[in-house]
């Protein structure tokens, strides 16, 4: 007790408390970008320089460069607004700090371009996140970013029949 | 290492980490106190006397008395049932552990008594909180409350034409 | 200061915060598990040997047998699809470690087989778990889950008639 190795143990164990708390926060700056339609400025800050951004139906996009405009594409054209609920996330800290893992759940309202009507249609998304993070310069940004939406429904039909719509 | 200064540092960044947990907590019970139509109450202990409340299209409320007795009125004539989720709060604890700032999001369903229908009426909510928390007697209260409510949709209209309804 | 009284004590502080971590963990496996149509595999760790769930208008199972068995015969006749969102949860650690109590909102999609209609119905689901915890081999467990659903909605209604609707 009292002696240096069990103080670093304590130092490592308060580290790793922290690091779940600065992930928790980043995917939090992660939903208020996203509302902000993909701003390019909110995301740059989130991303590693070499990171991957991927989603069935959305497309993949490699290095932060590509994240930043087709994510921006996406939110500028595809999206009129949106509300994004970021829900319990799990996350798991490598023992040396330099990477981590984390995967939550997405509830999601959208208001989308309307296709079979002129006027705007209102959305449910519903699905989870499975993200890789990497902690460079002391900061946790994400590394891998898989999206997978498993409810994308129209407000007016609900999922009972179609559980992903074609927008 | 194991020195004074070192245990004391440690000391600090746990009790920031312990702050956080409060906080969250004071966060669900604010919830739980509004589904109770905002019981005066459950109400009490979570501000500080001198508290601020406010939120566009709900007023402004001065001191502890005017924020039990405005939310009470609030919950006893505009509202019938409430559920409110809270959802990702982000923290900033002052490193003086006196006071911090919250922010999150509230995914809210309500039933509230019909205008145009003698009926009472299923409506969805969605906005956020921001707060500002002041720890008095080793508690931590809310010295500020701002809700903004980006959306305030009827369940029979959904919020492709109108995201913020009148009531 | 770096006596092995305040160590012990720094360490016990670390110790109940992973604790809570480990509890949101545990509560987010829930989801999972329950969202395989509460797949008896992935229940099986979850809950001590002698745990008690029980939901009104569910049900009520003693063991983690008869719960795995009721739980799995919930999820294959009563649910087709679900989405589990467990939000805020309140946590509270015994001294000692060795047990807990849990609460949190739920927030859940569903679709079940219809009744009045050959087709299946979307359904809002809404409520709150209660939970004991107890620590086992250094791992926590359910001792005893209680779901509380206090809306329960078909998707083409609303709760605004009905808040919890019998399916």
């Amino acid at each position: 007790m009292g002696n240096p190795k069990t103080i670093d143990d304590l130092q490592h164990r308060i580290a790793l408390l922290e690091d779940r708390e600065e992930i928790r926060d980043l995917i939090e700056r992660y939903a208020e970008a996203a509302d902000h339609r993909n701003d390019p400025e909110l995301m740059y800050a989130l991303f590693a320089e070499d990171a991957v951004w991927e989603a069935p139906g959305f497309g993949r996009f490699e290095g932060r460069p590509a994240i930043l405009n087709g994510l921006s594409e996406i939110g500028t054209t595809r999206l009129v607004w949106t509300m994004h609920y970021m829900i319990s996330p799990r996350i798991r800290v490598s023992g040396d700090r330099t990477n981590a893992q984390a995967s939550w759940r997405v509830w999601e309202l959208a208001t989308v371009p309307g296709k079979k009507h002129p006027q705007p249609e209102a959305v449910w998304g519903g699905g989870s996140y499975q993200v890789d993070l990497t902690r460079v310069t002391d900061k946790w940004h994400f590394k891998r970013v898989r999206l997978n939406l498993e409810l994308i429904s129209r407000y007016t039909e609900g999922w009972a029949a179609t559980r992903v719509a074609q927008l």
